[in-house]
């Protein structure tokens, strides 16, 4: 990892809350390593609303460029109500998971003891969404004409390609395959997006013979939030097109105690560029810089972070050391910083 | 109403459990008529799977015609697995919904004494969803290339159009405004899909400027499926497109018991051809034939068909009996003709 035998981090700590938890998490990444004497660099990048506010600028060439240069990105959170919606969407989250082909959004859904979930009868919940990251309606193909006029007409188009849908189904496949019940279950909507739809079918088809080992069934996206509700035990792994995905991890996130502990990874699997990695939140201005967010969701994501630079007794021992802050939770109310430094405890311990 | 001064329905029990629902949401409807001498004369028409694999057609242009000389049209359920994904739900029942401009796709949110829910703590959950029916990424506007190839590419498009997406807001607001908390939430993606997301979100403010008694407010589609799973109660009147209403309905119809009592009307509020009243659940191949159907659903879309003729009383006696039959319901399990007949009984008494 990096040239320098350590962890090159790039960390953009975003708005809102981003900078208090990513604080939090960077300090747990920190303590997870110092047993190994792996030394951690890290490079903070002013992105987001401020910047945008001073300079006009989301995301420049040079600041891609030198991003690329990097082991991992960290991200905190990106938005503002005061800057329009779509900006830095579109202008700096998105162009960081297209230009760096993170076709691999990885959702892990966990329902940890000691969390409650909404559900009344949630079950074991233990999967994982493996959503693509760089097609779909995200890809910003469409446009507008005659905008504010009665004959204004807007479109979006969902572009999905053999390429791309192949390396995610193969991603999702080989994660199904490494698991306990290598189930895969496919989301889409196919009666109805025939075109896109069909794609997907016939690629889980097709891959699925390269692992056989792996039971596949499909769920049409809108019955796959019935089943979220009702027996989300039935999930393994699910792969999913990039709107799905992202509707179906909230969803998933809210069963399993909240988007506070929703860690996600965008992951280039063929590491051409560094992958990154974020809690599933937004900036949450309406807390913002009270103390008052959860760290947790940044901290799951290091652990993420951690596995995929290649050390998993670092990345195991954060999990645990999470799971074991959670079980033992209860009702009190601690402050981000709090909630940090006892899970970064509970790492060294 | 018609010319017969009764009500010319149209009957399109289709596929799986559709018969079974679609005759016992009829004897409901002539309970209801009864008292008022309001004659009711049907059509069936032979459409969906059978007709399909007897002749290969879906809807013919002559099936059309016919249906639109009906004042409404009850419709079970369309879809069998024989038949491959996308040729009933395109060719006949979105084929039905686009011909007749049925814009305005109406999902009430209820959950009624009696019926346990899902999560742990409901509260009161009382909304109706306005879904754009006739646009969106339903369209059918969309294809691919090279298929079966590694150079395939699939694309759907979302067509949302200024004329498209006002009369349906409006409509929304006026159901808004004509509720007791005339509260209205728009639900879209717009810092993702930006073109049609803005076109939603300037009409919503335009057209609040003719309604100004209701409020409003904004949630993306992934936050709007945790506010369904954590604080359900917020939501009054949700308006949103095609897709994400479908995705939002059957998670709305999850959390408040099911889609075996989930209701639907396919509108066309200008009356230029019949309305279509359908339940949300599909043809359930699995049940079908066993009379293990649950036909409430069929039964409260037989109410917004009542309503939507005029016939208020009645749809209210049906709303009733609907909710008197769920209270009472325990742990009994009943046939679908006794549900069905248990119903009539109380829209009689
Ligand atoms: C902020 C937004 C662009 C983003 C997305 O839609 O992907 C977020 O909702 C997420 O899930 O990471
Ligand atoms: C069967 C399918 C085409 C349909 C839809 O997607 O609209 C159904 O899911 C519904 O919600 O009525």
């Amino acid at each position: 990892v990096g040239t320098t035998g350590g962890i090159d981090l790039a960390v953009v700590a975003g708005d809102g809350i981003g900078t208090e938890v990513v604080e939090q998490g960077l300090s747990v990444l920190e303590a997870a390593l110092a047993p190994s004497g792996t030394k951690l660099s890290t490079t903070e990048f002013d992105l987001g609303a401020r910047r945008w506010h001073a300079t006009g600028e989301t995301l420049t060439d040079e600041d891609l460029e030198k991003i690329k240069g990097h082991d991992a990105i960290l991200l905190g959170a990106i938005g503002d109500p005061s800057v329009p919606s779509g900006v830095l969407e579109r202008g700096l989250l998105l162009k960081l998971r297209f230009a760096l082909d993170h076709y691999v959004n990885l959702r892990p859904t966990k329902l940890y003891e000691g969390v409650s979930s909404p559900l009344a009868n949630p079950g074991e919940i233990d999967f994982v969404v493996v959503r693509e990251g760089t097609e779909g309606p995200y890809v910003g193909n469409g446009g507008a004409l005659r905008v504010g006029t009665p004959h204004e007409i807007a479109t979006e188009v969902s572009v999905n390609t053999a390429f791309g849908v192949e390396r995610v189904v193969r991603d999702a496949f080989a994660r199904a395959s490494a698991r306990e019940r290598k189930h895969l279950t496919l989301v889409h909507k196919h009666n109805v997006l025939v075109h896109a739809g069909h794609l997907w079918r016939r690629t889980v088809e097709k891959v699925n013979a390269e692992f056989p080992d792996v039971t596949t069934d499909y769920a049409h996206v809108d019955a796959a939030t019935i089943y979220l509700t009702t027996n989300p035990s039935r999930f393994d792994v699910i792969v999913t097109d990039n709107l799905f995905g992202d509707i179906l991890t909230d969803q998933a996130a809210a069963i399993t105690g909240g988007i506070g502990l929703a860690a996600s990874a965008n992951i280039n699997p063929d590491r051409t560029a560094p992958s990154m990695f974020e809690p599933v939140h937004g900036s949450a201005p309406d807390i913002a810089g009270q103390g008052k967010a959860d760290p947790t969701a940044t901290i799951l994501s290091v652990a993420l972070l951690l596995d995929h630079l290649g050390f998993a007794a670092e990345s195991a021992r954060v999990q645990g050391a999470v799971a074991a802050d959670l079980a033992a939770r209860g009702d009190a109310v601690r402050t981000t910083d709090q909630v940090g430094r006892d899970i970064a405890a509970r790492v060294t311990e």
